[in-house]
Order: structure tokens, then sequence, then C-alpha cells
């Protein structure tokens, strides 16, 4: 099972794609797509979608994991990565990849055991599922990769739930 | 000069060509991209983007005006013609058409003079500046061409400022 996860933005978008297999966990690839913000929105986001599709043509992942905009106080950021989590939508849609849609709080409560983990916190908790020597950088990449580990946890969750039935 | 407005929704988007020339507007073509509510997002954007490169192709617009998302008390909502709209702006940005964005109440405001006007109102707006018999149909073509009619007022504002400079 290769899981590719997304953390969207429309300046930076991070993608880790992970493959699970026998129970062992492994990274596979990740980095980030990088725009600047000084560019107009429609070439960022055609920029985003071309590369996107590249990242799932390159990784062919067997699911897409996709982090949602979180509806702080500042409504026009969470805009912003709801333009960039609809073009990841789509990628993902146009290839025919089945996705699901994390919010912040479940990634962090999936892969840190707590919805109110820090950044610092999850990301030692990529670094450990993965059994990295360090965590993956930039950031946003190890965002990515933890969107694709709350995938995992969920699937699992769903394993065990449907063998106790 | 050839406008193609564009009324985003993630289940029915209006578009409504217009054409301005010699101080005359006329419409050129208007209608609805309808999705069902009940299809996966992805699918529903898949079908929207496809189709909105279509009518760019076909209609071949020197300009896209495309309608923001109005923030009201449904984030919800917002977020789902937020999506809709991240793909009328790529669909304009793949095939290098310049866009610009307008508010709900900048389209009421430039095509009926009252940034509070009723749907109906701007409806019987868009049919006597074009000219029509009656207000074009289903009401999301009709509010597409609204937009379309918001950006050449926009346009004749600049020219008119510019003249005095």
């Amino acid at each position: 099972m290769r899981i590719l996860g997304i953390d969207p933005g429309t300046v930076t978008m991070g993608y880790g794609v992970i493959e699970s297999r026998d129970s062992e966990t492994t990274l596979i690839d990740c980095g980030v797509l990088s725009t600047s913000a000084r560019s107009p929105m429609g070439e960022r986001l055609v920029y985003l979608y071309r590369n996107i599709l590249e990242v799932i043509d390159n990784s062919r992942p067997d699911i897409i994991a996709i982090e949602q905009p979180f509806v702080s106080k500042n409504v026009k950021t969470a805009f912003a990565i709801g333009r960039a989590q609809a073009i990841a939508i789509l990628a993902a849609a146009d290839r025919g990849v089945p996705y699901h849609e994390y919010s912040p709080a479940q990634v962090k409560q999936r892969v840190a055991n707590y919805g109110a983990s820090s950044k610092e916190q999850v990301q030692e908790m990529v670094r450990l599922q993965l059994g990295l020597a360090k965590a993956p950088s930039p950031s946003d990449a190890a965002d990515a990769l933890a969107v694709a580990l709350c995938h995992l946890s969920e699937m699992h969750i769903d394993d065990i739930l449907s063998s106790q039935q």
C-alpha cells in the first residue's frame, strides 16, 4: 500500500510518499513544490497542478491523503489553502486515484495521539514512525508525510474495528 | 472585446459570454455546467475543469471575469464556491487568458448601481443591457453574464479615469 500525503498551500505545497508492507512503513519520497507569493494566483495554481500530477505519475500511489484548510481567525489564509486543496483533489481525481481529506486536528491526533500537538511533536513522531535519523525537511514535506501516516493509522483502526465485528 | 463571465459553484457553474464593440454589447453564449451534489467532489471538479476549458476554447474570450465566494455565515458553502473558483482560475491561467475577480457586491454595484441589489434586479439589468426580450435562464447563466458586464463597466470607468488624467 503506497500513500501520497499532501500538505496544500498556494506558495508551498508539501508532498510525501510512504509505503506500508508487512507492518513496516518506509519513506519513498518527499519534497515541496514552491511558487512565489508574488506570482499571480493563476500561474501558481497551474504550476502546482502540473507538478502534483507529475508527483502522482512518478510515485503511483494507491491512495492520496490531503490535509484540509483550518478555518482559523484568518479566513483569507484558509481560502488560499482551500484553493491549493482543490487543485490537489482535481489532480487525484484526474488520475483516478482515490483520496481522503483529513483535518489538521485529525492528523495530529492520529500521528502524535493528541489533537493539539505542536508542529515539532508531530515531526518527531514522523521521524520515529519512518525510522529516520532526523526529521525530513523542509517542514512542509514532513507535514505531508504526517498526513500520509494519518491515513495509514486510520486504515489500521478500520481493520481492527472490522476484525472485532 | 469578448468577455467570459463565470459564476462558480461545485454543483452548478454558470458561464456567459458577451461581446462589446462600438459601444454595443451583445450576448454571444451562456449556459450552466451541472454536476450532481451526490457525486464525489473530485469527479465534480474534474467535470467542471474539463468543461470550462471547452467553454474557453470555444468562446475564445479576451478576458475572463470570475465571481469571488461571499464569506457569509455559511463558511462551508463559501469553501465549496472557493474550490469551484480555483478550478475556473486554473482553467483561465492554463489557457493563458487574463482573469479578474469580482466580489458579489462589486457585481451588484456595477451592474445595478447598488451593492445590495436583489438577484432579480441584477437579472433585469442584465436583460436590459444586453437588449434581450427576457432574462437569460437558468439564473446561474444570468449571474455569469452579470459578472461579465461588471468587468465591462469596470473597464469603462478605467477608460474615463485615464482620459481625465
